[in-house]
């Protein structure tokens, strides 16, 4: 994950790695002594050369800080830093339901954003913590935007799980080479949450949550990268399957071309057996999410790429729209 | 498929495996020529040197015909058979809806077999035919029959469907390989049909539905065998995660030993993370249907072997069936 | 494979997709109607578009043509267009050992185009054939090259095939899925005979083979793309791992910026651990073969994009280089 | 491993499980909390109950002490259990290269036991070890014992490694999914060393060595069980591929029906593309190594179950052997 942000960071037109922070075990050392690069892309040698600092607001020189700390570590340390005036964009679960911290997905709630002076005011820091959802959570949420004003009731929702959502140790191959594994920790409680709150409505105080219910049953799969998730929604108008197809067709959430956002948020597959995450996890170079097979139901499958669009590439959309908004 | 019948009846206690039959490309060679020998377990030399004969009733030397072939060929050929008198135990889609014909899985509804009175009736057969329903049916219509005094009224199955399911050259490596495929052809309107027949009751004359709804949504993975199934039930009586697991464990079909029944036909795994294909499609010889993250929803988790209780396995215990109730 | 050129050809600098050609099935159809694409990148609107002619000189209108035929259709549609002359640059196996027609990497043996001449002179065609070798050649001979001063005698390769070679329905999942399967039909003869033409020398007539011997054994490994080859040499010199090392990174075949040239053909990788496919594939955008682990023995590992620089990618090279030297 | 050698001996005919001994991390618990079971078949009831107990010579009551402990922990508890007078069957690699301590394969060279007395003597030791190889080893070691008297000068062989030998976390998912890893770490060491001993003549003192070279290049492949290896293997007699499938087929180790001992310890496969680590690694219970692809070189495939054949079953096997020879 922490290699995504990176990946996501080092020739971003807007923003640039001005340090990287890390556990005690890690600080001090360059960083290619630190990590062992994982991906496909070349590390390059100059972001390899940084020195890894401790996670300390002291530390670190920059106007936004991005955390994919563990949910524990996140509590503490994202307080510090927002305390200390740093806005963090925060990929962790920590803060997801403090009401006044925003769960943002910029396509669908830009909005929440006002939450950010709620949120300093009440708790007196120069700083803020921004959110973005779990990886699951992301790809159908930003389905069913285009999808509220058919009056969502309750959604269900299958997910079929790459094993790079679980970082680099998290699965050993022993567990899910040619196998499903049906449970991954804490998952669907953080699923069956986090969509109404960012389909929520900000009332210029707090955020009132969107009235549907979610039920979710998640599966990790054998696949490297890329969400799939199979989504039951029923909603109060009843839609055809031709007038979701539409929905999502005419998607246009008004952003003003912020660097990460794709062109479309919502790719619609209209092949028999699309999405696929081999084929279209890197749709929008990462961040569309690719729809498809839209059926009565109304069923469809909604897929995009999890440690991108669903992780490191969440949160830097996220800091984008606060760059914007002259917010950093 | 056909491999998989010929490994279920090889050292069958009451069935004895007298004759081979294919298309007219195979017939007249030696079984070991016909066909590449693909499962685990080492062809017997004996049927190694069998010969395949036609697809022709007048070949064939049995009391009970099994039928891997495909629909097409099997709505012509399963007919010729039992007007000749043989009892035909299929696995084939071509009779499953046809309302004299049952559709069997022998835990939830032995007495449909009342049904074959009535086929041999209206069709002046001698003998008839008996089907058992789709690999993925099978592994949630078996859950389903402890819970129907809850009263269900609707069910949504997600399968995770290995690629034994399409045969030997159905999936090719390229299109599964760290992917899912979102889509089986045919697949979701079968799944949705099968299980109100099996539950349905048998009033003597024909078969009334079960009076619930099944939406489907059917995604291939890489996995070799073993059908994995995310099933939730809405039941009028709502009842508890405790209660439906309670009646898992109380199911006891009744039926009096036949040889391919598995002692336990519903396995509950309370382990947080169970059932998996690949640790539990092997249960009772590959018949047993593995049920595990009985939730709130009422949502489970179900696991079986789709070539063996799926398909071959299948039509065997129905054979048994016939043969416990003297009808062959 | 089709595919494949394609997406080398559809933004070539030097060379626009004129025609399409294909069995008689495909021909008059648009593009996207004769072929489901299986690419991760999508196939150009322009592209789907363009009719699909028969293979068939008088259908095709180019400079070049790249051919992905089988052995056998080759043999006679090669010749065709050679004859009526176009410049044919080859994939298949065809015409490799025939002593008149060159056997190319362009960076090994780009002097071998002098058989040309040869060829014309000897079968009176206004137009020629040039081939390339097997996929799992290519790796392994491209990093012979810079060995040659050192005198190769003997050379052992056991490859690790990914199952892009066979083509999309080469290899069902059944087969490979947690699986190795240690047979690829014809594969070893080839492997044998190639490296030692690509390696020889050009006397002005014909090619004396470089004398050494090539003992392979070839394997199919559950990986999408990338061939991964153990390979042992014995050299008269008897160098040092260090000086193999060296020898691969002073390589510098003196081509001058072809396209599809990689900056580096042979990349060195320290790391103890790879090539590995997965991470190593797109190297040079699928052209570079990278080496590493040069243990005594000499052993290395050879790795490359199988279907790029050995296959697809192998013919533009090809193609290129006659366009360099004004060949076309 | 430890739960491979708990199933090989649950229902062993000749031996009972009296102890469960492990690391202070788990002693004390019941071995069913103080491990999660992995295998396909149930961890029997009785075996889950029994109390894990420490590493040490007083708690365990045993004739013989089967140890899959990591090296550095083997070397002194090894030690400790043969101080103490247990027979210890290792499958650790701390005291493979001790001269005075055997390495065995039982079909190859039971007679070495005769290092035994040395071992008590020299150490003053009142029990003994005994060790088995490393699992890429056994394979290849057990097909060249009947080319023995063909004279073996080199061997080579590049192994292709199912994932269970690097123990439960020992490859990540993300490492080996659809990839080949290059390299394991110490692997090729152990294998160039243990078959030169294990092949060997005991002279009534100490081993001789058999007077030929191993190189080996070791990768990590996407199967779950199953070590396969292609060999190549020089002789001074220059048998034909017919010759040393003669050798495979009369191969009879001449031992006396020990029970975990396969019927034929090498089986000789003449398909074209046998043996598969998918459908062969359960030959003979585990323990049979099968071959195949004997070619001119000579070159061959030797294939076996890693964990069972290459770890559990070898150290069982050896204890038997023991048993037999009335060491116990």
């Amino acid at each position: 994950m922490g290699q995504r942000f990176i990946e996501q960071l080092w020739d971003h037109p807007w923003f640039e790695l001005s340090s990287l922070a890390a556990s005690e075990r890690s600080a001090g050392k360059k960083y290619r002594e630190a990590a062992r690069w994982r991906l496909e892309n070349e590390l390059p040698a100059e972001v390899g050369d940084m020195k890894v600092v401790n996670v300390d607001p002291k530390e670190v020189q920059a106007d936004v800080v991005f955390s994919a700390l563990p949910a524990d570590e996140a509590k503490k340390a994202e307080a510090e830093f927002a305390k200390a005036g740093f806005a963090v964009a925060s990929n962790a679960s920590a803060y997801r339901f403090d009401p006044d911290v925003p769960l943002m997905i910029p396509e669908c709630n830009a909005d929440h954003l006002g939450l950010v002076e709620v949120q300093q005011k009440k708790r007196g820091w120069d700083g803020y913590i921004v959110t973005n959802p779990n990886c699951t959570t992301i790809m159908f949420a930003l389905a069913l935007k285009p999808l509220m004003p058919m009056e969502i009731q309750r959604v269900i929702v299958a997910s079929m799980q790459a094993v790079s959502g679980a970082g680099y140790e998290g699965v050993p191959s022993m567990a899910i080479l040619g196998n499903i594994i049906p449970f991954i920790s804490g998952e669907e409680e953080k699923v069956e949450r986090e969509a109404q709150k960012i389909l929520g409505t900000f009332d210029g105080d707090r955020i009132v949550d969107a009235p549907f219910d979610v039920s979710a049953s998640c599966h990790r799969v054998p696949v490297m990268d890329g969400h799939t998730e199979a989504v039951w929604v029923e909603m109060a108008k009843n839609p055809t399957p031709a007038e979701v197809r539409e929905a999502f067709l005419n998607f246009n959430p008004g952003l003003s071309d912020l660097p990460t956002e794709p062109k479309r948020p919502i790719i619609v597959r209209d092949e028999v057996d699309r999405p696929q995450p081999r084929l279209d996890r890197n749709a929008g170079k990462g961040m569309a999410v690719s729809v498809g097979r839209i059926r009565e139901g109304i069923r469809f499958i909604a897929m995009g790429h999890n440690t991108i669009r669903g992780a490191a590439g969440a949160s830097v959309l996220n800091a984008e729209l606060l760059s914007k908004k002259g917010m950093l």
